[in-house]
């Protein structure tokens, strides 16, 4: 599908993905970590990782000879999948959540809460959901943006 | 599992979901064009809506007498996911699209795109992955955010 979300999700779509690299942007590395922290089968685990590895989100580093043990750092690739955790903590913190965040983002210089923003890259504003809108792009594919439905309130809401 | 992350996973995170939001903030509201559109077999695409109108994410409409037909209209709990499905498409854009985005994300005053950054609700500044860390909010469970590991230059790196 000619589509970066549906490229992403082929990826990081799989039950644990996310959850995987989510720990491992907080420093876990081992599998055994990884295990016991998820609690999930070894088997699932296993195959989970080796897959985040072939994609190059990981990278599988040889640290101990007897027995041989390694580690599973997150590449820049995968690194680069923060905004993605980011947007699904701030989304459950705010719909599933109701006593509050169970962690915060903060600005490590002030202390305050850091949050994801839509910022346009030429006025260097934040915009709102209603100040954007979808256009093609250099590798657009025929059908992706929808023709206007018939009842065009609902695509303007979202505009 | 008390993260808000695996809560957001649990609504969002099953195969297809995220893609049928994605087609939904793009103005699609009508099942068979979901259908076409993702290409899925008909009773999975059912599945799937049903769980996410339970969840809150989607409103089902009646608009048709005969044969009785649905609409399905996002929420306002639903259009808070595109956040998400702005950062998949980032990702998506960055590591597996050389050719360029097929779609951009404008804004509509001056044309230019616009992307997800993190900022600083104090100082208002754009911040980098280097500039913030994780603490315990109020609703913190014991072990979300793990000891320091023995090598401590992984966990730094992410802070």
């Amino acid at each position: 599908m000619s589509c970066s979300v549906a490229q992403c999700l082929e990826v990081v779509g799989e039950w644990w993905s996310l959850l995987i690299v989510r720990d491992a942007l907080l420093g876990v590395t081992r599998f055994d970590d990884f295990q016991r922290r998820l609690g999930i089968s070894r088997n699932v685990l296993r195959d989970r990782l080796s897959r985040l590895v072939a994609e190059g989100v990981f990278d599988k580093v040889h640290y101990q000879e007897h027995p041989v043990r390694y580690d599973y750092r997150l590449t820049d690739k995968g690194r680069d999948l923060s905004p993605v955790v980011t947007a699904l903590r701030e989304w459950g913190d705010r719909h599933t959540s109701p006593g509050g965040p169970p962690v915060r983002l903060v600005h490590t210089a002030c202390g305050s809460d850091v949050h994801l923003v839509h910022r346009c890259e030429r006025c260097a504003q934040t915009v709102e959901r209603t100040d954007v809108r979808v256009v093609p792009g250099p590798a657009y594919a025929n059908g992706l943006i929808p023709r206007a439905e018939p009842r065009a309130e609902e695509a303007a809401a979202w505009r």
